[in-house]
C-alpha cells in the first residue's frame, strides 16, 4: 500500500532498539481517511468473512475501518489480563507483551464465538506474532474457521510470519518493513 | 436512538448496583451496523468537527463510526497510565475509574491538539462523568475549543449530565437511561 508506505516515510519515528512509532496515525492519533484505505485493502484480499476478531487496544479502530468494507460485520476484541483468574465462559490463551514487557492472558467470551464463524483476525502490528498466535489459538478453541490474518504494519525482520504460516494460515500486511536498522526500508 | 433502545432491551443486562452489561454490542463484540447508526446519529447533532477526542479503550470504535460521518476526522484516543511520571509532551488530567476501582492520569500528547482545534468528545458510557471531565480539562490546557460531547449510553441518574452543562458543554446522548433499580427504563 503505497499510501501507507509514504505516510510512515513522512511521519514514523525510528528508536533504538528497532522500534518504530507512528502514533500520529495508528496509535494514539488515527489518520481515518488512511485507516477506510487500510479496510479497503483488507476486504481486497479476503472474502467470505463472518467476524473479525482484534486484541485491545490500538487492533480495534483498524477492525471497524475492515468491517466497513466487509458488509459491516461484528467486530470482536480479545481483552488482556494480567491476572490468573479464569472463567469458564471464556476462551484463554496466554501471551507475552513485548512492550510491556509481562506476560498476560488474552480471552474472548465464548458467547461471540461460533464454529460457524469465518473470521479475518487483524492487528495494526506484526512483530514476532505473539498477540496473532494467541488469537489463532482462541479462535480454534471454538471450533471457528480462520479466514486470515490481516497487519497494518508488519516488521519483516521478525519472527512473526513465519510463526503465522507455519500454522496454515493466510497473511496479508499492508507494508513489510524489511529493516529499520538504517532509516526504515521496505519489501 | 430507536435502534439502540431496542438492542438494549433485546440485549443488554442488568448487574446488582446498577451495572448496565452490554458486551454484546459496545464493550466486547461491537454491532458495527449499529455503530454506523451512532455515528451518523452524532454528526446530526455537532458540526465543524476537526478532531474527536475519545478514551481507550472502549471509546475507540464508536469515534471511528462518528470520524466516519463527520468528513473522516482524525480520532485521537486519550491514553491512561496509573504511574505519577509524567512528560512535558503531553496534557495530563486526573481521573479515577469506579469500574477498576483506581486513580489514574489521563494524557494526549501536546502534538494531537491544537488551538485551532474543534472537538468533539465521545464515549462509549456517561455515569459520574470522569473520564468525559478529564478530557475536557485536556483539551483545555490545549487551547481548542470543545464543540461538545456524544455519548452512546447515559444513566442520566448519575451525576454525569449535571457535571458536564455544568462546564457550559453541550451533551448529545443516542439513549438516556432513567433507571436500572426495575428492569431497563429510559427517559
Amino acid at each position: 500500500m503505497e499510501a501507507l508506505k509514504k505516510k510512515i516515510l513522512e511521519e514514523g519515528k525510528v528508536f533504538p532498539g528497532e522500534i518504530l512509532k507512528v502514533d500520529s496515525f495508528i496509535n494514539h492519533q488515527i489518520d481515518v481517511c488512511l485507516l477506510d484505505k487500510i479496510g479497503e485493502h483488507f476486504a481486497s484480499k479476503f472474502s467470505g468473512v463472518t467476524k473479525i476478531v482484534t486484541i485491545e487496544t490500538s487492533g480495534i479502530a483498524f477492525a471497524v475501518g475492515a468491517s466497513y468494507h466487509l458488509g459491516k460485520v461484528p467486530v470482536v476484541f480479545a481483552k488482556k489480563e494480567t491476572s490468573a483468574i479464569t472463567k469458564d465462559d471464556n476462551y484463554y490463551a496466554p501471551s507475552y507483551s513485548y512492550t510491556k514487557k509481562k506476560e498476560y492472558q488474552t480471552f474472548i467470551s465464548k458467547k461471540y464465538l461460533s464454529k460457524n464463524d469465518r473470521i479475518l483476525i487483524i492487528d495494526d502490528f506484526l512483530a514476532t506474532g505473539n498477540a496473532v498466535i494467541a488469537l489463532a489459538e482462541i479462535i480454534k478453541q471454538s471450533g471457528a474457521e480462520i479466514v486470515g490474518v490481516g497487519i497494518v504494519i508488519e516488521k519483516s525482520f521478525q519472527s512473526g510470519r513465519e510463526r503465522i504460516l507455519k500454522q496454515g494460515l493466510k497473511l496479508e500486511s499492508c507494508v513489510r518493513i524489511k529493516s529499520l536498522s538504517d532509516g526504515i526500508s521496505f519489501e
